[in-house]
Formats: C-alpha cells, sequence, structure tokens
C-alpha cells in the first residue's frame, strides 16, 4: 500500500487517508431480485453502507453478466432496475459508491495483467466453470477468464475487505493469488491483498416451504410488484391443515418464516404470539397481515424505486461522487500496474 | 459498415469517408530488430504506408508480449524502440497511424465482448497456445485468452485488411470467426468482417549460410549498431573455400544473399558482376562492400533513429494526430457494441 498513498495527489486525499475500511461487493443483475436476496444480500449491504467506518464500492457486474451467451442482453435490461432498487431501499450513496462495471475499463486492463502471470490451468479449476461443464453446456470464453476479471474487479479498487459467502470462497482466493503473482513477477507491491470476511448468508426458505427461495424454483415473494401478484405468490405459500384455532408452530409456519425476514419487530411479535395461540388466527389471517406489512415495508420504498427507474439521469447525478472516487483509485491502480510494467504512454 | 457511417458526427470526417483500404498491421516488441525483419516486415509495411490509397495503422502489441511470463519487462523496453525504428527508416506517420496497443482500453473491453460469444475451446485451438503446450510450457491465462484479444485489435479499429504471413492464416479466421458470432449474438451488424491478405513473407538467410535468420539462432546481421559489432557479424558469415580469383556463384554466396535484401540495385548489380567474374574479387572484398553498403543505407537513418529514441516527447507529437483518428474509431465501435447489448452508461 506504500505505493498507493504516494500517488493521492488530486483527488479526495481527505476520504482516502481516512481509516475506514474499503468493501467491495458485487452485485450481478441476471434476475429479478425477491425477498430471498433482499433477506441474504440487500439488507446486509445497505446496512454495512450505513455504517460511518465503513466505505462501500457496491458494482453491478455486468460484463460478468454477459459470461452466458444465452442471455446476453440481460445485462443490460437488469442493470438499472438493480441499482435503481439498492438505492430505493437506503444505500447510503453519500458515503458510499455505486458503480457499474463497465463503466471502467482499468477492470479489463489489470485483468490482461493478472491473466499474464496466471498459469492458464487455474483458469479451468473455477466452480462456475466446472458447474457449467458438469451441466453439459459449452462454456464461452468469457466464462472461462471469469477468475481473471473477478479479482480484478477486487484489485482495481484498492479493497480491503470482500465480503462473501462460504461458497464463494475461491473468488477471494484467486484475487490473493493472482495480485501475489504479478507483485512477485513485478518485484513491487502494485496490488494490495484483499480480505475476505467470510459470511453466513442467511437463506429464506421459498414458497413452497421445502427450498430455499430461488427463482429458478419458481418459489419467491417479490420486492416491488403489484398487489396482485404478490396476492397470488402468498396465497402459494405451503400451510399445514391445521384448523383456524389450532395453535401452530410458527417455527414450521413457512408464511412466518418468510414474514420474519422482512417484517417489524412489532409485526413479527404479533404474528408469532397469534400463531402460538390459536384461537381465531388462521393461515388465512397470516397471510392477510403478511401482504398488509409487506406493503408497509416496501410499499414506501416502491415510489422511490420507481423514480429511479425512469429516472436515470438523477441517478447519474447521485452517483457522481462515488464514481469520482472510484475512478481515482481505479486510475491509481492501473497507473501503478502499467509503471511496474514500464509500459509507455504516447497520449 | 452502415452503423460506422452514421457515428462519424466528431472526427476526421474527410479521412474517413474516404475510400482508403484500412490496413491493420501488429508488430511485437519482444526482441531487438535484424535485418531479416527487416526485409521480411519492415520494409513492406513502409513502402505499404507510403500508398496513398492505404491508411495502414500499425500497431505495436505490447500487451500480447506480456503473454511470456518470464518476459514480461520486454514490452515495457521494447515498444519504444520499435516505434522509433519504424519512424527512423520512413514510415509515413502523415497519412497513417502507429499506435501503441496497451494505449487502448477499447481493444480489452471488445475482447471481453468477443469471449462472451467464443467457446472456450476455441481458444485451446490456436497454435500459439498448442505449441507452449507442446514444449512443455506452462502457457498463461493471456496466452490461452491470446485469439479474443488479437482479434479485437483488429476488429477494434475496424480495419478492412489484415496482411498476414501464411503461418498467421489462423488469426484472421479467429477475428472472422468472432466477429460472426457476436454480430450474429445481437442480431447487428457490430463488427466489421476483415479481410486476410496472405503475403508471403519473404525470409533472409542468416550468418551461417543455413537457416532463417533469426535472433534465436544469433545469425542475425544488426540494422543499427556499432562499426565493430557490425564488422563482428560480418566477418562471421559463413563461405566456401573458393580463393581470391575463382568465379563464384552469387546464388549460392551467403554475402550476397543478405546484400541484396537491403543494397542499392546499383550496389547489387556491382557485387554480383564482380563475384561471377572471381578475378581479385575474394570474400574478403565482398565482406568490405558489404560494410560500406550497410552503412550507407542504414547510416543515414540511425541519426534519426536515436533522436526518436531518445526523445518521447517528440515521438508523441508525430503520433498524435494518428492517435486521434484510431481513438475515434476505437470509440465509434465500441459504442456499437455497447449500444448493441444495451449496457448502460452512469458517467
Amino acid at each position: 500500500m506504500k505505493e498507493s498513498t504516494q500517488n493521492l495527489e488530486n483527488l479526495d486525499i481527505q476520504k482516502m487517508k481516512s481509516n475506514k475500511k474499503r468493501f467491495l461487493t458485487g452485485i450481478k443483475p441476471t434476475g429479478e431480485v425477491h425477498i430471498g436476496n433482499y433477506f441474504g444480500a440487500i439488507k446486509p449491504c445497505i446496512e454495512q453502507s450505513q455504517d460511518k467506518d465503513n466505505e462501500v464500492i457496491l458494482m453491478c457486474v455486468d460484463w460478468h453478466g454477459l459470461t452466458n451467451k444465452n442471455e446476453i442482453f440481460r445485462p443490460g435490461e437488469l442493470s438499472h432496475p438493480l441499482i435503481a432498487l439498492y438505492l430505493a431501499l437506503g444505500f447510503n450513496i453519500n458515503d458510499n459508491s455505486i458503480v457499474l462495471q463497465s463503466n471502467f475499463p482499468q477492470i479489463q486492463e489489470n485483468s490482461w495483467y493478472l491473466s499474464c502471470v496466471t498459469a492458464s490451468g487455474m483458469l479451468e479449476r473455477s466452480h462456475a466453470y466446472k458447474d457449467a461443464l458438469a451441466n453439459g453446456k459449452t462454456p464461452t470464453a468469457g466464462l472461462l477468464f471469469y477468475p481473471a476479471l473477478m479479482s480484478s474487479d477486487i484489485l482495481t479498487f484498492d479493497s480491503h475487505f470482500v465480503p462473501v459467502g462460504k461458497d464463494q470462497a475461491q473468488h477471494l482466493e484467486y484475487a490473493s493469488d493472482m495480485a501475489q503473482l504479478f507483485n512477485n513477477a513485478v518485484k513491487k507491491n502494485v496490488f494490495n491483498i484483499p480480505k475476505a470476511i467470510i459470511q453466513e448468508t442467511p437463506t429464506l426458505v421459498g414458497t413452497d416451504g421445502e427450498r430455499k427461495m430461488s427463482k429458478s424454483y419458481d418459489n419467491v415473494i417479490p420486492i416491488f410488484s403489484t398487489k396482485k401478484e404478490l396476492e397470488r405468490k402468498v396465497k402459494e405459500i405451503k400451510t399445514d391443515s391445521k384448523g383456524l384455532d389450532d395453535p401452530k408452530d410458527p417455527n414450521t409456519c413457512t408464511i412466518f418464516q418468510i414474514f420474519k425476514s422482512f417484517a417489524s419487530p412489532q409485526a413479527i411479535s404479533y404474528m408469532e404470539e397469534r400463531l402460538k395461540r390459536g384461537i381465531g388466527y388462521g393461515y388465512g389471517h397470516a397471510k392477510k397481515d403478511f401482504i398488509d406489512e409487506h406493503e408497509k415495508v416496501f410499499g414506501a420504498y416502491r415510489e422511490k424505486y420507481e423514480y429511479y427507474l425512469n429516472d436515470i439521469n438523477a441517478v447519474r447525478k447521485l452517483l457522481r461522487p462515488g464514481y469520482e472516487r472510484a475512478h481515482s483509485y481505479a486510475e491509481q491502480v492501473t497507473k501503478r500496474a502499467r509503471e511496474a510494467l514500464n509500459l509507455k504512454n504516447y497520449w
């Protein structure tokens, strides 16, 4: 990190000299967002952005979304809605950044430098690549190259910490290994070695009451939707055959399990109590309370979401200071890499 | 090409609407340049740049040079000398461009788009990758990814023609295939399909009189060197045992074979005649004439070469108009790719 503090002439010295912990979190624009995502990833990230000790760079990784050739238009369609969603739900954009990966060409450049010090065989060991092969798919060259680009996402912004789920520990190993390989090859500390923060990703059960909530199981509750659609999805939540007045166990009640992932503490206690007592409180009542609380929690954000969704210029303006900060980090790191390789510049 | 003519608002419309044939030629900064290179690649390229019907983009491909991890500092060391050499030897920089690959991040970006429509298996079939494996080397991820970056070199500048040696036909196949795959995936003509111009690359025999002149055989005659070094290298040129007054066959005389690759027509006729006649003209005389003519031909350029070599700012200034042209091509092509994918921009 010595070089990085030497090159800070221009921008935001205050911010960068601060002792904030810099986190990088990637979000992939590949599907509509549901309550399972909210609970597992969005809420923790938003809370992290509200902690003054942190500087969060939230990166919408549209380039990664392109690695699936069959859904090559999805990142273009879904990146803006995803960014609008984080903003609407309270991501603290004043002290942190939301950036779109494909607006930072430095990431591709550093990805190349990393790939030139990494044995090709390392790429073939990535989970994503092996999964594609195991599932009989024809992986793209982009998917094969994914570990290098992903490592560069992290390294290009001098990230200190990267929150990852247990199943993503490999990502950080790639980033650390490649950083080290490059630093060794050029005999300079160009890339900062990031630390993983292994997070227990909370998972949420789906409306089928059996599997993890996931778009691919068609068992999700949306965050923003028409009331009609929400009612239809809530109706689908599996219940057992207990009658109106039977006491019900909240721990095995799927309605309650999903409910407590987003409801207010008061609303949670209320439903928990009623279910346990049973009398006069059937699953129909619980589903009605579910819909009301959903409207109460997310309805308030929906207007904001639609505003951001429809006004890309307003979002651009909000994102600007974070973009400038992120850009200055990326420029410094890329400059260090180029200088270590003694690459020329005729511009 | 329809989109490309629509997006020409800003720069150099005159030049771009012209009917010039746009050529892209890559040169790799990985070794000192010798007369074999001059004869096989440099001279034809310089002649091409002097033809008013052509627009040549000569790209010093420093990023490709990095794919060999063991020589990772070579591109940084050798790119400027190589550019200085082409300028000194008469490349027509007024109507053409010399660019350094690593100054164009658009190449890496488009390389990513190409890789996302290409099956990973295609990469493994590249000659360079297979050669590395066959030679027991551990290829880098960069070398594996080389075909995508190389295709992007060509496609990012809307090149019409790419001169290639017979052994490089695969390069153009990659570029055409990937361009087509991308255009099909997005259902738009984003990338222009380039045409190969297969060239018989003239090869020159080395000082050993047996093998092709090549750094790796240590049988080269330098272009610019001290007189002492040149004399040493010329002394090494193999000759047979014919005496001073014996008639000598120019076709089997290595001195003459190398000599005629750079000497003036008059000098060539002179030596040819003397060798055939023999009397009073031995190999020592031929070697002396060789050294004199070498000094006459290349000595005139040496001063220019050293000037460019030592004044990067002067070179920067010379390269500037070509850089602007090349930059405008790269921006247009990348914009077409991004728009076809509907990628957002928050900058």
